[in-house]
């Protein structure tokens, strides 16, 4: 408490440095920023603890912006106190190369935790950060060894309000009792559209109350810092419930259009600028204005942080010390690495080997390998039993209050929440301690496109385990049967999308979903049972795609995945004694990591001058690239036994033969090139 | 009120045909029939009104089970109730091409009204139903004419109330004060994980409390008649608020499993089935059984829907008399036609028109057409003035106490609720009468995904206007820029995708989303200016792609869409100054329609015998169709001025020239065939 002159001089400078880079860059959101201040101000300076020369310090305090838009209050921020954003920095923001882009990304800054912006995303993140506090806290500290006490701090807009991945991970955290976690509602009552009434009358606090959270209301958001002050040291000290704090603000304080939308999104007008810079007491004729006493408390409090992070570190070593597995562990997870040796309890098949849903092999993949992995902590969206993501001795993650499960748990129980869930996940991976995969049927996993996209922009390693993979899942019919999905990932940069053909093609999967610490990956795996195949092995498996059935002077080269690859090989021998043909088959379970592999591999493996024909029960889209014709479903399924369905769209034997004649035939007489073989280099 | 032993019969009944059905087909939902019969039994008998001769007509009673996997319950009532659902067809549950499918699904089944199965979004359309009611009744109703006051009723389980879109469309209709609606709450404390305490702990009724519904609680609801009933009827009598009834039952009921989650996903065992009937007093030994006072109960309900139907008729003819155009208006309506010569108020443009945005071009569009396609209905999820979604005089559809609108109102405020929102459109649009847009960056599509996906399953016509469509965006930067997006929804079945590189490009666009009444679109829409380009007419747009630029002789056939088929034309000249090469531009704004024209003409467009490269500021998975060589962006984006972006990724005159150069050299001596000729045609 206590506040003075200079701390008003500080949330007027974090202000006009919002104001000054919007209105350099012609674009931005001034509004947020300069609403929030206020209270960025006390939680970031009274509240967090953190090192801005080591910004991945573990215990640090973590700060989710979800309405990322208003990023400049974070990049002002980051400058202030010391982190590596310079001045020169904020003058470049929101241009090309900068480290300051227009919504924060956790790539591109040094103290961003997580890229927010999509609205609601960063809601679900700071949801994910506590869970992983809770979880790493619980299976770390000991008594005397409090090493990991940090809380998550978020800040959260009417538009996250709105969408319902923020209602559904606020439902989760409710449950969850993370007492954690503090959240302030910026209660601006705008939004794009302008007043909130227009769309947006619900009683939010009410909400919040419903879902098991605790809540306050800070009326004067804009000027009482006391006030605010109160109401998190209150949160803090609620332990047993999220808290969220409504705080009543005004977007775009001081501006000449201060509490309307015409400063949600848009530079302040230079005469705003001027007026608003002299009712601070700034020069009007100054921009990016910094007074040397803002710095100063800021630097104190950052050396504070500093001198915290050391303190810790020596805790850490006296951890060490009386818990050396522990902290080794610890230590270890922190570099992203696995633990060595992990890779030998991945299961290995041979062929003749029990016929396996795909599914089924992943649970014995998560069976065999949780005890030599313990970053993993994973769950379903309400599908364990059709996920298959629970391992037998497993403990739910759940407060201990309920009496089923504790903290240190590592089986998640997401509720059907699937976008929550992925949300969740990256925040969980942004943490730095776990890897966190999580279930649900393939085709739900696009109510979870927002965050997947963002698995894969912010580089988390999050692996999402997605059962029920095509109409092979049969009587659900059309509505649960994915036609379009694995198209929309593979379109995706920097996702690996797995559809493992057997057992030793699934290990490859996890292999190399668990050692990637920058890609994120979908495991599509399927509902009915599969054959171990002959010439499917880890180590072919982690090239992306092989030969599963090799055919000198063959006639044509059928490329396919999962459950689809088997069939292609019953159709090799349909296609020698019906029509004596001679076919190959190439098993390709993930295109991204083929796509890495050397072009003398890639051709041996799809080479010139024979034609080839995909082969896979959903959308050909995207098998152009790989194939010379296509046979897929690009229609919706159907609701049946999943037999009937594949003779239906006549995925047989007889049906892939029937195209493969036709393919040959049309390519009578000429001698392709390879797909792989191309004009140019794509950028990348 | 008097509930007698038929009305337990009746019950029963319903809960044995979803035992039988499921037993039979070895796999389903027994479970929530089985709970649900006696809400289901009231509902149906005592306060909808429908025809099952005439499942379409306008003022029947909605019913939407969004919890669709209990599709059981729908089946039974709709055969009990004598729509034309026979007992065969009962018989033939989840089998391929029966009209029983695992989920509903309104291109199958008469009586149907929407496609639900995926969680949540029996939710939204049901709060879509009762906007497209309110609106309907607004702009339809005169004094003595009360011609549209049809309800929608609808259940939903703990699933729906746990997933983001029905939060968002609860949200939604509390705001809209939507007293209307009556649903109902099956809080059987059972999910696919269990006990629903494992996940989901808040207070729903308090949630939707602050969502501004009504709210009641029935406890006894696996035998409290009298009290559902009561219920329903004070629900009904609430006039501006949205009714939720929690109705508490026993998932299961009568099963040996009742009240577990073993009754959820699985048929009963076969003593189980017999023990159930046994204690219903059924003959153990038979199976699919009527009583015949059953039908005789639902058969009189039946006809006196009928009857009413028929005074409706009657009424309908009345009001033609006194209120002839309103009244040829929605005659019109019903046949999914739009008013003669609307088409003709499409805006067309000439070369050297004004550069536009087609975003602006959208909003020209709906300018120009709204008076006369009076069907068009529209919003944004609080994108308003980003989408240009909104003609200038419109009117907000709004609760008349706000203040700021009225029922009678074409102007949605969504709210940042993209999922909900499209959702509702489903919702909408299967009401019969009118034609919903809805706005929201591309980018933000995704985060309806699963809502735009039943849009093409279950034919509805909706309309995406999806601005801000690529790296042209600019500032926003990675995490607002799609490249994944288009391959997404164009890998989607029957889903109209269009990209328009100018003003009549947008109008073809328009009048194909509009014309075509079984296929929704996605009109993806630029921030930036556009030229108007030589031979785009509304005639070549209509059949998705044609040649922009023609030359004799050419060297390479460049193929793109929107934005970057001006640059296209740029480079044009630059390959030919520059390299002395021939090229000719082909703009392709619609995938799938182009695939719909003749072969003839897609080889005209496409021909053999010229290498052909792609050209769009996006993932190139899918373009290997349509073209040789592909440039495009396999990658993240950039925040920084939309042209520095342009540049930075080389989609310039040079960089397009760099790479059809290569093209050129590639194919020297080949005469490569058109990706139009295949092998073989795809199933469809
Ligand atoms: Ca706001
Ligand atoms: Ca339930």
């Amino acid at each position: 408490m206590g506040y003075t002159k200079d701390d008003q001089l500080a949330i007027d400078t974090i202000r006009l440095l919002a104001v000054d880079a919007t209105f350099t860059a012609n674009s931005g959101h001034p509004g947020a920023p300069m609403g929030l201040a206020p209270a960025a101000h006390v939680m970031f300076n009274k509240f967090m603890s953190f090192n801005p020369s080591n910004p991945k310090w573990l215990n640090r305090d973590r700060f989710v912006l979800s309405n990322g838009h208003g990023c400049m209050l974070q990049y002002a921020l980051l400058h202030l106190f010391g982190y590596k954003v310079s001045m020169d920095d904020i003058k470049a923001f929101r241009q090309v190369d900068s480290i300051t882009p227009g919504h924060p990304e956790v790539m591109d800054t040094p103290g961003i935790e997580v890229t927010t912006g999509p609205l609601g995303q960063g809601f679900a993140n700071a949801v994910g950060l506590a869970v992983a506090q809770a979880h790493t806290a619980a299976e770390f500290n000991k008594p005397g060894f409090d090493l990991i006490t940090n809380h998550t701090f978020a800040f959260f807009g009417d538009g996250c309000a709105m969408e319902g991945i923020a209602s559904e991970a606020a439902s989760a955290a409710g449950h969850l009792q993370l007492g954690n976690l503090i959240m302030i509602y910026d209660d601006n009552h705008i939004s794009i559209d302008g007043d909130t009434k227009c769309a947006f009358t619900e009683d939010v606090v009410k909400r919040f109350e419903a879902y098991g959270w605790h809540t306050q209301w800070v009326k004067e958001g804009d000027t009482d810092l006391e006030g605010i002050e109160k109401a998190i040291q209150i949160a803090k000290d609620v332990k047993d419930k999220p808290s969220m704090i409504k705080l009543t603000t005004t977007i775009g304080f001081g501006s000449l259009l201060q509490g309307t939308g015409g400063v949600h999104g848009n530079a302040l007008k230079e005469d705003d600028c001027k007026q608003v810079k002299k009712k601070f007491g700034f020069n009007p004729d100054e921009s990016f204005v910094v007074p040397q006493k803002v710095y100063e408390m800021y630097h104190k409090h950052a050396a504070e942080g500093a001198a915290k992070e050391a303190e810790w570190n020596k805790l850490l070593e006296k951890y060490g010390n009386e818990h050396k597995e522990l902290a080794a562990d610890l230590k270890r997870r922190l570099t992203g690495k696995l633990p060595e040796g992990w890779e030998k309890k991945l299961p290995t098949y041979k062929p003749g080997d029990k016929e396996q849903a795909s599914r089924k092999l992943s649970e014995a993949t998560l069976e065999a390998i949780h005890e030599v992995v313990p970053d993993l902590i994973g769950g379903s969206a309400d599908l364990t039993g059709s996920n298959n993501t629970r391992w037998k001795n497993a403990i739910d993650f759940q407060p201990p209050s309920l009496g089923i499960g504790e903290y240190g748990g590592r089986y998640i129980r997401y509720g059907v929440r699937e976008h929550a869930m992925a949300g969740m996940m990256n925040g969980i991976s942004a943490y730095g301690t776990l890897i966190p995969f999580g279930g649900t049927f393939l085709n739900f996993v696009s109510y979870a496109a927002g965050s997947v996209r963002l698995s894969s922009l912010s580089h988390q390693r999050v692996i999402y385990v997605a059962t029920h993979d095509s109409i092979g899942l049969g009587e659900d019919g059309p509505t649960h049967q994915p036609i379009e999905t694995l198209a929309h990932f593979r379109a995706l940069p920097n996702m690996m999308v797995w559809r493992p053909a057997d057992g030793n093609e699934c290990s490859a999967a996890y292999y190399m979903a668990l050692t990637s610490t920058t890609t994120p990956s979908i495991l599509a795996l399927t509902r009915q049972n599969l054959p171990q195949l002959e010439n499917s092995t880890l180590e072919n498996g982690i090239k992306g795609g092989y030969v599963a059935l090799e055919n000198e002077k063959a006639d044509i080269t059928l490329v396919s995945t999962g459950s689809e690859v088997c069939i292609c090989i019953e159709a090799v021998k349909y296609l020698k004694d019906k029509h004596n043909l001679t076919a190959r088959v190439v098993s390709l379970p993930c295109f991204e990591v083929f796509d890495a592999q050397s072009k003398d591999y890639r051709l041996k493996v799809l080479p010139d001058g024979i034609p080839s024909m995909s082969v896979e029960v959903m959308s050909t889209l995207g098998w152009e690239r790989y194939s010379h014709e296509q046979f897929g479903l690009n229609r919706f399924g159907a609701s049946g036994a999943y037999k009937d369905v594949y003779k239906k769209f006549e995925f047989t034997p007889e049906g892939i033969s029937k195209r493969a004649v036709a393919t040959v035939d049309f390519y009578k007489g000429v001698k392709p090139r390879s797909p792989i073989n191309r004009a140019f280099q794509q950028l990348i």
